[in-house]
C-alpha cells in the first residue's frame, strides 16, 4: 500500500504541473490577442505571425538547448521518454518526509518549463511592434530562448553561482514565478530592441508632442487580458511545484487566490487613476493595471495575505499608468506598454517580497534585479545590434507606412473591413 | 500511511476546487465576449470595460466584506494564509467516514466562491448595456457584489435563516449550483435596472413596432457562449464540493455530461424554434438556447439522467425564445437577452428540482425563488434609484446617439473599421 | 486504507477524463474561430451556426445511439447516473495490478469520448463552407455522429471486428488517439461533400487560374489554432485512459510534451516553406503547420522521443502546404485547408506509427487506414448524394454571392464593418 500511495502522489504532482502548463501555454493566445488588439490593423497579421513562431520556436530552443543550459539537462532531453518505475519509488522512500520535494515526471517539468521560456518572449514582440523586421525578430527569438533567458534562469531558479562568482540565493534573492526572471527580463530584452529600433513614424513629432495611436480592436485586447489572467494560475499556482500533500495544496489555493487578487486591485486602481488623470474611464489603463497586479504579486504570491496581495496589486496597478506615461515623455515607443507592465513593475514585485517572506533580503532582490536586467539587456543590445548592422531591423518607411502585414506576410488581417485610416 | 493518504485527498479536493474556479472565472471573458458581440460597435468599449471592471470590483467586495456576510467567514479572510496541517489530519481523523463531506482549503473555497459573484454581476451588463452611465453601474456593483448577493447566499447555501424567520434548507429548497442564486438573482437585479433605465432610443417606436438592433460583432457572441459552456463544467461540476472519492468523483462525472447534454440541447431546440417562427436559422437564439440549457440544468445537475438533462435543456431552449420575445412585447429592452436566459429560465431550473431530487419540494421551490427574487430585486430598486436621484444612472441622449464609447471611455473599439451606421 | 486509496485512485482518473474532456470540448471554439476567421465576412455567421449546431448535435446523437454503435453500451446511457461503490471497490480488488487499465466513472468515459465525435464532425465545416446548405449540413451531421463514425470507432477503438470480417487490432493496427479514426474519418466524410458540392463561384476561373479568396479575420483564425492547440492537450493527453501510477502518469506528461513539440515545429517548417515557396511569411500556411504537427502526432504520441516528436511535426508542417497546393491544383475546393491537415496528414500520422512503436505494423497501419477511409467516404458520399437529391445540398449562386449569413440565418457577422468586397 505504501507504494501505491507513492503511486498517487506521483500522479497527482504530475498532472498538477501539466495542467498549469497547459494554463502558461494557454497564454501565448493572451498576448496574441492583447497585441492584435493594440497594434492597428496594417499591422495585425505580422503580429500574429510573430507570436505563433515565438512560442513555436521557444519550444524547439529549449528542447535544443536551453533546458540544457538552465539546467544542465541532456540535450535533447535524451531518456525523457522512458521512465524506470522502481527507482522512482525507490526515490521517495529515500525521502524523510511525505510532505517534502515533490516527485513528479521529468516529462512534466520540462513542459511546464518551456511555457515559461515562451512568455518571456512574449514581451517582447508587443513592444517592438508595428516597424520591427519579422525575420530579425525571430533571429532574436532564438537566441533568447535558446541562450540568453536560460542562462539568468540558471542563476536564479537553476541555483548556479553567476559566471563562478556568486550565488543568488545565498545573497537573499527569491523570485517564486518569475516576476524578475521572466517578466523583467523579457522587458530588458525588449527595451534593448526598442531603443535600437526607435519610435514608430508619427509617434512623437518634431515639437515634443506624443500622438496616441490607437489599437485597431479592443474586443481583443481584452480577451488577451482575460486570457493572460486566466493562464496566471497556472504560472503562479504551478510555481509552489508540489500540490500532493496538506501544506502544499493550501500554498496553491493561497496562491491562486493572491493572484487572483492583485489582479482585480491593480485593474481597479489604474482605471480609477486614469479617470483622475484624464476625466475617462481608459480600457487599455484598466487592462494594463490587471497585468501589472499579475506581474507584482508574481515575485511572491506565497506569503502575502489576501488583503496585502489586494493592496499590492493596486500599487502596482497606479505604478503602471505612471511608468506608461513617463516612457512617452522620454520617447520610448512600447505600443502595448509592456515594459512598463513586465519590467517597471516586474521590478517593483522582486521589491515586495521581503515585505512577506523572510527568507529574502532587500538587497538581495536589488542584486539579482541588477543581474538579471544587466545580463539580458547588455546580451540582447548585442544581438539586435549585430541583427541591425547584418540584415537590419526595422522595416522600410514604405512598408511601416502601408503596414507590416502587407510586406512581410502578404496576407491582410481584416482584407474586408478597413475602411479609412492606415 | 493514514495520515499520508488524508494529505492525498485533502489536496485532491483542493486542486479540484481551483481548477473548476478557474473555469469558472473564465465565464469573465465569456461575458465579456458576448457582450461586446451583441452590442453596437460604438459601445464596444464601455461593455468590456464594465465586464472587467465589475469582476474586480467582485473580488475586492467578496473579499472586504462579502464572504462575511455570506457564511460569517473573518473579515478580509485574516488568518487564511496560515493552515494548522495537525488540526487537519485531526479533523480528518474525526471524520466517521472517508465518503464524507470533503476537508479542503480555505483558500480554495474562497476562490471557488468569489467567481459565483462574479458571474451574477456579469449577467447585469448585459441587460442594462447600451445606454447605462459606467459609474453608476460600478457603483450598483460594489453593493450588489458585497451586500445584496451576499445576503441570499446566505439564506441558501449559508444556511442562515431569512431575517431569522425561516430556514430555506427546511422548506425543501434546493439550488444545486445556482440558477436562483446565482442566475436569477442576477437577472432580478438587472430588471430592476432596466426597468428604471427605459428602452434604448429608436428600439420601441410609437406606433408599437420593435426594431432589431443586431449586434456588432457574431464571432465574439460565438465565442462568448462556447467559453461559457466551458465555464460551466466548473461552475456545476465544481458545486459537488467534493471530487475524492468514488460515489462523489462519479457525481462530478455526471455533473460534466449533464451540463453538456442540457446545453447542446437548448441549442438545437432554441436553433429549431427560431427556423419555425422566423424561416432562419438565428445564431443569437442557438446561442441562448445553448445557455438557456445550461441555466435550467444548474439547479440540480447531478440527479437526472444524461436523457433527462437533455430534455430539460431543450424545453430551456424553447422557453428563451418565448422569453425574450415576450420581455419584447412588453418593453423590456434587454440587449443580450439576459434577463430571459438568467431569470425566466433561472425560475424554471429551480421548478425542475422536485422532478428528480426528492430531498426538494415544490413549494420549498417556489418559496425559494420569491425569497430570492424579492429580496435582490427590492435592494437593488432602491440602489439603482438612489443612484439614479444622485448621480442620474442614463447618459444624455447625444451620448447614448454617439456611443457611450466616446463619452464614458474615449477609446473607440474599432477605430479603423466602422463605415456606416452609427 | 486498501479502500481508501481505491476511492483515491478512482477519483483520480475521473478527474483526469473530465479535466481532458473540458480541453476536447474546448475545440469546438477553437474550430468555429478557426473557421470564422478564414472565410469571408458574409458567410461567418452561417459558419457559426453550423458549429455550434454541430457540436450540439454530436452530443445528442451520441447519446442517442452513437456511443450504442461503438462500444454497446446502452441505449440512452440507461443508468449511468447510479453507480454501486461496493461493486466498484470489488472490481479494483480484483485487479491484480495497480498499475494495470484504469477504473473510472462511465460518465466521464462517456463525456470524454462525446466530444471526439464532435471533433470529427467540426473537420467537415470548415471544408464545406461558404455554400453548402446549411439543413443538409445539419442533417449530415446526425447520420456521422450517430452511425458513421461510431461503427468505425467501434472497429477501432471499441475492438469490434470489421463487418465480421476481421480484426483490425489482430492486423497490427495501432491509433493512439485518432489520426484516422478521428481525423482522416472527418477529412474522407468532407471529400466526398466537397467532391459533390463543387468549388466556390470563382475560385477556378476557365483558363485554368486559382483564385485566392482571403479570410475576413486573421486574428479568430490565429486564435482558433491557438485554442485547438491547447484543446489538443486534452484529446491526446486523455487518451493515455489512465493517470493514477507512475508509468502511466509519465505517460501522459511524455504526450503533453511530444504533442506540443511536434505542433511548435509544424509551424516553424510551414512557415519556412511559404517563404521559400511564396517569399513571404503566411500565416495561414504556419496556422495549418501547427495543426499538421498535431494531427501528425496523434496517432503515437506516447512512444516517440520529444526530438522525433518534433521531427515528425516538421514534417507534417512541410506536407501541409504540399497538399493545400496539390489540391487546389486539381480544383478541390477546401476553403480552410481541412482536407489537407486532417486528411492527408492523419494519414501520415498513422504511418509514422510503426517507427516508435513496435506493437504496430505498416501493413495493419495501410488496412486500417483504407478501412476506415473507404467507410467513411462511401457511406458519407451516398448521404451526401441521397441529400443532393431529396434537398439540394448548394446553396443558389443568388445566395451564395450575397453570402449565405442572409439567405441561412438573416443576420449579418458584422452589420456595421463591411466596405466594400461582396
Amino acid at each position: 500500500m505504501q507504494e501505491q500511495i507513492y503511486h498517487l502522489q506521483f500522479a497527482m504532482d504530475t498532472f498538477y504541473f501539466l495542467m498549469c502548463g497547459v494554463l502558461v501555454m494557454w497564454m501565448a493566445a493572451g498576448f496574441s490577442m492583447l497585441e492584435a488588439g493594440l497594434v492597428r490593423a496594417k499591422n495585425t497579421t505580422e503580429i500574429l505571425t510573430k507570436n505563433v513562431a515565438l512560442y513555436s520556436i521557444a519550444c524547439i530552443m529549449y528542447l535544443v538547448c536551453g533546458y540544457y543550459f538552465m539546467y544542465d539537462g541532456g540535450i535533447f532531453l535524451q531518456g525523457i521518454a522512458e521512465i524506470d518505475v522502481d527507482a522512482t519509488l525507490a526515490s521517495f522512500a529515500e525521502q524523510d518526509d511525505f510532505t517534502g520535494d515533490a516527485v513528479y515526471s521529468g516529462a512534466s517539468d520540462f513542459f511546464f518549463q518551456v511555457v515559461f521560456v515562451a512568455t518571456a518572449m512574449s514581451i517582447v514582440s508587443g513592444a517592438v511592434a508595428e516597424r520591427m523586421k519579422l525575420w530579425a525578430f525571430l533571429a532574436f527569438a532564438v537566441v533568447m530562448t535558446g541562450f540568453i533567458y536560460p542562462m539568468q534562469g540558471g542563476w536564479t531558479w537553476g541555483g548556479k553561482a553567476v559566471f563562478g562568482l556568486y550565488e543568488l540565493g545565498d545573497l537573499g534573492f527569491s523570485d517564486f514565478a518569475g516576476s524578475g526572471i521572466v517578466h523583467m527580463a523579457g522587458a530588458a530584452a525588449a527595451l534593448a530592441g526598442v531603443i535600437l529600433l526607435g519610435a514608430r513614424k508619427g509617434k512623437y513629432t518634431k515639437d515634443g508632442k506624443i500622438n496616441a495611436i490607437p489599437g485597431a480592436n479592443m474586443p481583443l485586447a481584452a480577451l488577451g487580458t482575460l486570457i493572460l489572467w486566466m493562464g496566471w494560475f497556472g504560472f503562479n499556482g504551478g510555481s509552489v511545484l508540489k500540490l500532493g500533500d496538506i501544506g502544499n495544496a493550501h500554498s496553491v489555493a493561497l496562491v491562486f487566490l493572491n493572484t487572483n487578487a492583485a489582479a482585480a486591485a491593480g485593474a481597479v486602481a489604474a482605471l480609477i487613476t486614469s479617470v483622475v488623470l484624464f476625466r475617462k474611464a481608459d480600457l487599455t489603463m484598466a487592462l494594463n493595471g490587471a497585468l501589472a497586479g499579475l506581474v507584482a504579486i508574481t515575485a511572491e504570491p506565497s506569503t502575502p495575505t489576501p488583503l496585502q496581495a489586494t493592496i499590492f496589486g493596486a500599487i502596482a496597478g497606479v505604478i503602471v499608468v505612471g511608468a506608461i506615461l513617463s516612457l512617452d515623455k522620454i520617447k520610448i515607443d512600447d505600443p502595448v506598454g509592456a515594459i512598463s507592465v513586465h519590467g517597471v513593475v516586474g521590478f517593483f514585485g522582486l521589491m515586495l517580497v521581503p515585505i512577506t517572506n523572510s527568507d529574502s533580503t532587500f538587497s538581495g532582490q536589488i542584486i539579482g534585479a541588477l543581474t538579471i536586467f544587466t545580463w539580458v539587456f547588455v546580451t540582447s543590445f548585442i544581438v539586435w545590434y549585430a541583427l541591425k548592422l547584418i540584415v537590419g531591423i526595422r522595416v522600410s518607411e514604405e512598408a511601416e507606412y502601408e503596414g507590416v502585414d502587407s510586406s512581410e506576410c502578404g496576407i491582410e488581417a481584416y482584407p474586408e473591413f478597413v475602411a479609412s485610416v492606415k
